[in-house]
Formats: C-alpha cells, structure tokens, sequence
C-alpha cells in the first residue's frame, strides 16, 4: 500500500488544482476503450456496502444524442450537441439486485438494510452522487475534460433513458479535449474557516 | 493544463485501485494542517452553481469523541473510538446564503433556482455527496486512509453536531496511517456491462 507518499504536484493539478469544467471541445472523439479505464479506475473507490448504484448511459447515437439536447436548459443545449461524447449518469434504486455477488460478507444486507423504499432510494442516491464524483475525477485521470451539467429536464431524461421507472438521472457530463476558450474564469471557493470546524 | 497526459500508474494505484477503506490505523496524529490540505484540493473539484454545501466537523475533544461514538452502528463505535481523527461530514441546506460570494456571475440563482426548500434540500444532498467523494479522494492524495461509514444514528448525529437544524450528516470519516490488519478482503466490482451502457 502506498501510506507513506502525497501525491505529487502535477498529479494534483491534473486533478484538482489546474483541472477545469470544459464548455467547448475539440472534434476528437472518445471511445469505449477511454470510458472502460474511466471505470476501470473509478469503481474501486468506496461506496456504502460496496452498493455501487451508479449507472451510465453513453449518448452515442444522433436521435438520442437530439433527443437529450432538448431535454437540457438554455446553453447547456448547444455544450451537449457539441462535446465528442456525452454521458448522462443515474442512480439504479434496485441495486439490492447485486449485493448477493457485490458484498457476498452478508448477503442479507439487501433486507435488513434497504428493504424499505425510501431508505434505498435515499441510499442509491447518496452513493451514486459518491460515484459521480469519482466518475468526474475519473475522467481527469486519463487526461480528458469533463463538462458535468446538473440543469436539464430530469423527469424527462428518466423517462427518455430509463423507461423501466427503476432509475433517477443525476448529472449530464460532456467529455473530450477541452476546445477553444473552454472555460469561464474561475470562480472561488470557500474558506477553510467557513467548511471546517472542530469540536 | 494538463490535458495530455493521463495519471501515472502509481498516482492511479494511490487514489483507486491500491486504495482501501481502513478499519484500523497506527496512534500517529493528524493534524490541521493535513486537513487544510485535504480541503485544498477537493474544494476545487466542481459542484452545481459553485455551492460548495459540505460541511466538515473534526472531532477532537474526549467528550465529543464519546457523544459520536455511541451514534454509531455496531463494530463502527471501536474504529470511531480509536481513530486518530475523526470527521462528520455534513450538507449545509441553506448554503445559498454563500451564492453572491460563490456565484457571482448570476447571484439570483439563490433565489431562481434555490427557492424551493424541497429543491434547495436535494441540491444540498446531491452536491455534498459529490463533494464526499472528492473529501475521500483528498484524504488519499496527501497519503492518508480514509475509513468512509455510513451506519450511524443520523437523526441523533444532527442533533448532537447541528444544533441549527440546517445541516444533514452524510457520512462520518475516520482519518489517519493504516495500521494492524487495516483492511478486509477486498470486495468484487460490477462489470464494465452491468453499469455502461450506449444508445
């Protein structure tokens, strides 16, 4: 395990610090091999009892690439009809389905903890947000921008994508080689006093 | 920016794939300092309209230390006990309150799209789980481990750390250098074809 070592500055800044939300893209595309190292790194950070709820949708084709830009507020629109791919990303609220094989330590899990809806649907939510984080983080890793969107019609994108009624639709991300002037100035952040506190 | 290069081997194993949620840790302390770094990172990484609303309470004092442990679930309470730090992390609802310093470039967002309680508490959740993530992340890249718990009395951690009624605990972290028999057998992923999917 490597305890001992930070990691080193350029990492940092690819991932945090110089890391920016892309609004424009260059033409070059990305492929399924550039998503499945995405996932390949992101999957292994922590979820819940190992629930892992998120689920992504590729928007490969012209009709649903149409169909998902109408669906998105103002310019949210035309970022989405340009980025070289787009992934929407939603909670699966069954994922009970996998803890037999997903967290085999107690199977019984799936019952005892998220038999009633709401606390399942709660707890999809939360972790799926977790994994959207690390798909964001993910995406920086292989040396891609990110463009996550969180305005568009999410009633609508449910019901375009995810027809079976069992997923709720979280975040839009644009991916690709950041373009020309892909970002808006920076905005700030917080203070350390305003975040942190100690008791 | 960075953007043509992916992470190297070692920072990837350091953050995702080496990386494990500690159950135990050594007695060396973490201090504010390393805290301070770990927020200076993860702050940067993005959330909707900049709201920022995670909110992070380490808990220091004895007295504090025991109040949190008797919230949390079963074999949670011994590693609660017994890590060098502990943090509850938390979403600020009313983080709107920071929109004009935050977002400048439309301030009114607190009012246009916040308005609603039901949307400004779900935004909260949504955006404060993402920023967990990227706390988790943080921890790891200065080269700490994270132990991420969700089993703990919810309600009763509220009331005990946020007394104003305007915060909702998402997780309680343990902090600090792996120690004797850290880990647990590592658990299985779902497959690329369980969670990616194209249309």
């Amino acid at each position: 395990m490597p305890a001992d070592y930070a990691l080193d500055k350029a990492a940092q800044d690819l991932l945090f610090r110089s890391a920016r939300t892309a609004n424009t893209f260059t033409d070059e595309p990305v492929n399924d091999a550039q998503v499945e190292d995405i996932y390949d790194l992101m999957k292994w950070a922590p979820t819940s009892f190992n629930q892992q709820p998120l689920r992504v949708v590729l928007v490969r084709s012209g009709q649903a690439r149409d169909n998902l830009v109408s669906l998105m507020w103002d310019n949210n629109q035309e970022k989405t009809r340009n980025a070289p791919l787009v992934a929407v990303l939603a909670a699966d609220t069954q994922f009970t389905e996998h803890m037999p094989t997903q967290f085999p330590v107690f199977p019984q899990a799936a019952d005892v903890f998220f038999g009633e809806k709401q606390v399942r649907e709660e707890s999809a939510s939360f972790n799926a947000a977790l994994q959207v984080g690390y798909f964001i983080l993910g995406v920086r890793a292989i040396g891609l921008a990110a463009g996550p969107m969180s305005g568009f019609d999410v009633d609508g994108v449910n019901r375009e994508f995810f027809s079976d009624g069992r997923h709720r639709a979280l975040a839009v991300v644009n991916i690709g080689k950041p373009g020309q002037d892909a970002w808006y100035d920076r905005l700030p952040r917080l203070g350390y006093d305003q975040v942190v506190s100690t008791v």
